[in-house]
């Protein structure tokens, strides 16, 4: 049987990791083999390079980049790869996380970026079990099974809100 | 042999041509069969959610939507599927494409959709081609030309820069 | 006599009470019977659209909609039903609610979502109760007591500014 | 028999029109009067107070605002009466039309201004029709085929795109 | 000998006050009769106009507002008169400030507002005071002396900031 | 009788005479005294320094100033002179004139520019003449005439639009 | 004597050079040997880096890096390099600049790039002229002369204004 | 030996000290002798145009400016001088730094300011190390030294990392 293809969870620094870490954990969830790492496209452009450069051959499936301020990590790591790369902009202290949004995800033609929301940690983790579930019926299945959890905490909520609202 | 699993190219509006045959274009060179479709979030919505829950029962690995303004379209077939889902946000008359960049990737917690550049079909296309590779070898390969071909064509454009230069 | 029709609030997530208590309290104070809902566009999809299919054979009149980021919410609701729908931007953790403004106000041609401010819970309240007057008496007769109360209001507040001017 | 309430479209300037006349020509398809006239918050005052604070009285049921820039008009007939404003914000020369965009929808609590897409005057003559439809059966008829139409429009298109991607 | 003019400082709401509080205390420090009222251009119109309206007649020289939001009374007054407006876009709670800026300062031709900084009330007492020292040497002094005041002020934080930075 | 006291044109680049020109032709028709220049806070500082610190004994009352992108123009010239300035933010290629906004309005404590809208040219003339008719009763007539004429313009277009409508 | 030191002017694509082809020019005329190339950071960034890694060898004394979009060049230059890297964020079809803008400007700590006005490129080049000078005087002269007839052209074009006012 | 140019750190007011400070201790530790001063482009004109003037001469190499809300001071800094200026845009209470930012990079042709990111004091002093290395080779292995720093302190994070995940 194929084993489940590892995801890379790359943050530009470790004042990322409260916001990055929710990534980590929903991966962790769905049973995936995830490995953490801290690369700046600035500071440690070598090692992000070669990161990335051998990401498929170490076994790697999918790449996830979280990054703040003029956020590069995401479009330098996929220069080098042709693994889909997945980027998190994370909120810094100005400008309220645009800056991070639009240096992840307005990658030039040739080099795509598959964007989350701004601090998305969680939803970048999903996207990257949605991408492995297409080989991997495991994955698949408890994709499937949160979206039903999914599902049923909202009604159990919408159950509770009767409740809430009659103090009003 | 595993066939390539189809890739669905979706538009909110068939004024989204010009821009999104781009990304219809890029999968056909890729060899990736892709199924396009006019389907509105809001004037088709049963059309769209039956596109989305039997996408991966009817051979699709990875959805693409297009669409400006409030670009609803990208997230409500999102809430249908656990395939990838890629969202092109259109430009369209007003605001610059900023509305529709940021109705396609700010999704909530649960439901991610893999955002590209506004307008950026083109990249779309590679990134459904990259997540199909995973399983594809074919495509895998493929991409790894087209890296290569992007490479050799920055190349050529720069040694044909200093010709262009000589006039100023 | 003809009943006073129902208005629905429904919210995209129990986290956004307690801007949303706003609405359903002016609504109370209006004598105008609510429902309140917890649904999501994207995690109880059929939920959402079954509520809002039925929402005119189930005697509601207006259906009012809070959710905030990439807020499909109104827009979703609307595409299934002829009813007015009122859509309220919830400002988030990122992007200070321009994202929820702009995924709501902004869409296509044909499914109009009547947007209030964002976190403009109370206007929503009141733009439904102006909608219901158009066909019930009593309703129209409190939004005139309200708007008289209003200026009043902010003629008692310019009485007591003098005194709080003094001290400067 | 109930007689269908009149519609209101006001517009800042008559420089406005080819954008306004949009709802014009939807509410005349919906069988809805309609009374169009150009009033400035700004440079006839007098004028739109009075036509606010009569429009109940004269038989309107829903006032159409619209204007660009600092948008003040709809936000200004809103004050001098109970009945529900539509405020379309028109795009000018600048600024792409953000700032009629918050002008219009940013209104202090108390009264509301039912906000549409920049440039959407076909969706506010649409939400004034399901205002009014509330109680007029033959425009919730209309509504409801005008749907219908919609729905089959895309359908069309959806048909009609193998045609166009053929030549890709 | 000619009387100084008054200067009215008019806010939208009395949850102005703390930053419009500002401007009254300058406006008095430089001995110009002020008179402050809370009137609003949505809940108070009808005292708003006459204020305007009869503004001159008073012994009005220029007239201050602040408004948050959709700021629209600083253009309603503006309507009015032809006194001098000054506009302070107050930050409220969503959007930083820009809603406010943007209703206040993109006036149509034909009816200007003064607009200052995003909560600038001193500035609008300072403005005020150099529109009327136009006719009244008194005030002209005053602003002088004000000047050479802030000239001197930085000039000893200079001098003292060798200090604060020897413990860096 | 006191003459007229002068109004200064100050534009920052001849570049924009095509906008500017439109306060100088008001001006005139006011009667008011103009003189116009092309001066530049960067490239003649010691021309718009010595301009703006003579300005009031040279007989000017109050200074607009023109100015796009990083528009430093207006502040620096109100940097030297206590005299009312006024600011015109001009778009420029890019960013659709938010950059001379946030430039020529967002102005520190203590040197307040009085700011008109982007592009606002007209509208700076007529806030000119308003601050010179506090001690000129013939441009304080002309004004009122202006804001009659203003109003009977709108109420010809609005007597206008039958006509225009009918075509729909 | 000390040989000027090189400036590199590298683009993200050719398609730049309309917009940098005056940095090259400007450069030229100060006398200052250029170098211009086309390199992108994700398309070709082995070649990226290895120019660089080797600028400061190879005699370059400072690196223009235009681009635009999500513009990592100059980011990525900077990252191989202790060398001053300029750069100019490029305006393309979406976003009005403003993501070429953040991209370039909002640099973590540690690795600055010096930012000039989007398509800033002449701006670009007299920076680098600027630097290149505080250690080559036959550049510091070729500046102060710039600077000058700077003056004198703004001087000149105030003179010829007169009669452009003239026909209003 | 040719002794290290000194740098200037102006800042527009010393409430901007507890970001700017960052710039001086940066300097100092790679041993430039630095000078700061608050001085303001509005309210010490005089001052900090003579600063500039004259700063050449006083044996400053590199000037950095920090400002907030409408950044005039680098520009007007950069307008007496040769030297390259550097632009901190500072975020004060209102728009997150957008408007400080926009103010100072945004500068007309012929005068650039090298601007860094909003509140990026620290990259200011990295910048004017930079460009004095060029003619400095104790700033130039500083600065090599530096670079070496940042990586290792990445590389120490990196492996710290695992314990930090490991209690998720």
């Amino acid at each position: 049987m194929q084993q489940t293809k590892k995801v890379a969870v790359i943050m530009g620094s470790d004042s990322d990791l409260p916001v990055v870490s929710a990534a980590v954990k929903q991966l962790k969830e769905f049973g995936i083999p995830v490995e953490a790492h801290v690369m700046s496209a600035h500071r440690t452009p070598a090692q992000a390079m070669a990161f990335a450069s051998n990401a498929k051959d170490n076994g790697f499936g999918v790449i996830i980049a979280a990054a703040g301020k003029a956020a590069h990590l995401a479009g330098v790591l996929a220069a080098h790869t042709t693994l889909p790369v997945i980027g998190i902009p994370i909120k810094s202290s100005t400008l309220d996380g645009l800056d991070a949004l639009l240096a992840t995800v307005q990658m030039p033609s040739g080099i795509p970026v598959a964007t989350v929301a701004i601090d998305g940690a969680k939803n970048a983790a999903i996207l990257a079990a949605q991408i492995l579930a297409l080989s991997d019926e495991g994955v698949a299945e408890k994709l499937t099974a949160m979206k039903k959890d999914m599902t049923e905490g909202v009604l159990k909520k919408d159950a509770a809100l009767e409740g809430k609202l009659a103090a009003l």
